[in-house]
């Protein structure tokens, strides 16, 4: 580990995953979600936040629960299997939480990479599944190589388009290097999240790069408070000249693999992020692949590869990272504490969500440093 | 089609392909090249050059020619299978010219997903295979989505690194849509290829636009002379604020698809471009997947996506495109002249390369309105 994250005492604050995860279910559950459904979405809401990703993790708590709560989202039942053939299936998510659906989708498909070598698993009728990376990692777990991909409400400008036609769509691949360390790609196509954004304006910032965002004609701005107030974000390299036209290729790319193979809502017909009035009918795509399947010696190669990288000469003090290196940093950070870091801000959100639905809020953990302070 | 390009007589010249395929052929065979290699080498230079990729294309025939001459590429022999098991295939490209590989590759692949819904071959080995897309549109033509990665020597600095230690390894997917339409993304992993920045530096520019390339010590720059004279490319996304970190990882996730996973040479230790005192051992990357395992009806899904994409409200009267349009108008241009269109300047390679072979050089095709004028 070349990274390290640190505690900040007077901004931050320590909960216990448990303590986390009860909160969850409590939650859940108050809204009638099947209690095996709330703890596949509790554990990956904790794998975000753990991972640092808190703009997937438990933030988003009370969209899940309003999603439910409407009967937008169905709280009870299965996804199925429509057809299978060989390494494939094609798979109805019942427009069950997304957590439900990507891990029935992704065991399936480590269950045809074990037996076929690679597998590929397209659902339609899902909801928004949190981080991608989680799937990605019980492949890897499994010793596959993992990938996962989803469709998301339109939120990006094509290239030369002024209206959002496209999802974030991210590209997650991660594969099992040796001793626990892996390559841990889990991007958006976009240049970044707006979460990214959000934070630049909140901390006061006037001014983000140039390839983040697009006020609300789909023209490049390094304003933030432009993008968040209608505009939108610009595929990875931002405008034409600067490469964007490849970003907004590879944002497809992840719809035809989910929306347009699996039969799901697709594009700017994808509803629109935190409306309730339709079913979500996300597309979604899992893979794994058996890497037994090529050449020997995979895991140490990749190992390697990665050392290789990292030690490679530095442009100056910053160290060179590899994909997962970042979220390494956090969930040791997170070990070193035994337990999930938020920013004091962030637990508003639970406390309010704990008000409207009447259940017990969670409770913080003092810290050691704190305690003999 | 919207968009439509144009022939200019006094800077171009016609060449028609049945010309340039036996020029092609000559000059392989020259320098001992199995027929059938040299003629598949050949189809590849031409449907790179009338895509209008000309930088993967019959300007590159020198360099091969080169490696069969000094032996670093073997003028004769077969690949085979190393191991396979189900969907997935191992192969050893025997050191064979890059698209006798991968025409292996990815006719074993379509097979595989036809067989068992997907299709994945891994060859370690190999040699440039030019242009990506030859290999994902056999698979389209055949039916099936085609992917097809190459890693490729080092020209790419990774976020934070003074070294070129990464390949600027392309993403190839290719989906058959209605009529002949197709989604069509042939991309490098680098913003744009060195050809772009030679191409501003040869008409007098003194800039490029930031995310395309850096100096000799990995810092941005948008100078193309710095760039061309021991710099090197910046991933898609270019310098770390503006997001070349995610470039970085597809970069990445590209090799661990060719190098690692096929045990060919990777990263840093692909041999330096244009050099043959090593074989190149190439690791190349071959997917296929057959959409009828999926939902029904998946070619007028795309359609549909592909149009609602291109009749978007446009930022201004540029059209908007999608993956494929710009190599779609220069096919449609040189199908109007019945030919392939060349600046005269890039004859001048095919020249040199007659006489240093003493080889007959091609005859240029008058054009109509040359002819009419």
């Amino acid at each position: 580990m070349i990274i390290k994250k640190t505690f900040n005492d007077s901004e931050e604050v320590l909960v216990s995953k448990k303590e986390l995860r009860n909160f969850v279910l409590r939650c859940l559950e108050k809204v009638g979600c099947d209690h095996s459904h709330a703890q596949q979405l509790a554990d990956i809401l904790i794998c975000s936040d753990y991972r640092g990703h808190y703009s997937h993790g438990v933030n988003r708590l009370g969209i899940y629960v309003h999603d439910l709560a409407t009967g937008s989202t169905a709280p009870q039942g299965e996804p199925f299997i429509i057809k299978q053939k060989g390494g494939t299936a094609w798979v109805d998510g019942n427009n069950l939480l997304g957590a439900v659906v990507g891990n029935f989708c992704t065991r399936l498909a480590v269950q045809k990479a074990k037996e076929h070598g690679i597998g590929m698993v397209v659902a339609k009728n899902s909801n928004h599944f949190g981080i991608a990376g989680w799937y990605a990692q019980y492949a890897m777990e499994m010793g596959c190589i993992g990938m996962a991909f989803t469709n998301t409400s339109p939120c990006v400008f094509p290239t030369r388009s002024s209206e959002k036609a496209l999802g974030s769509n991210p590209i997650c691949f991660a594969a099992p290097a040796q001793s626990g360390d892996n390559f841990f790609l889990d991007m958006a196509s976009t240049t970044v999240a707006f979460g990214k954004i959000e934070v630049v304006d909140k901390r006061g910032g006037k001014t983000i790069p140039p390839c983040w965002g697009a006020d609300a004609n789909g023209r490049e701005t390094t304003n933030p408070k432009v993008v968040l107030n209608g505009g939108g974000l610009q595929p990875l390299g931002g405008s034409e000249p600067t490469g964007g036209y490849k970003g907004t290729g590879l944002c497809m790319m992840v719809e035809v693999l989910c929306g347009i193979l699996g039969g799901a809502a697709f594009g700017k017909n994808v509803r629109m992020w935190q409306t309730t009035d339709t079913t979500a009918d996300l597309g979604q795509c899992f893979m794994a692949i058996d890497p037994e399947c090529f050449a020997p010696g995979f895991a140490e190669r990749l190992q390697s590869f990665l050392d290789q990288t990292r030690s490679s000469d530095a442009i100056d003090d910053d160290p060179i990272l590899v994909a997962g290196d970042p979220e390494r940093a956090h969930m040791a950070m997170c070990d070193d504490l035994d337990g999930l870091v938020y920013k004091k801000s962030q637990l508003k959100h639970l406390a309010d969500l704990a008000n409207r639905y009447d259940v017990e809020m969670l409770k913080t953990k003092v810290h050691l440093s704190a305690q003999q302070a």
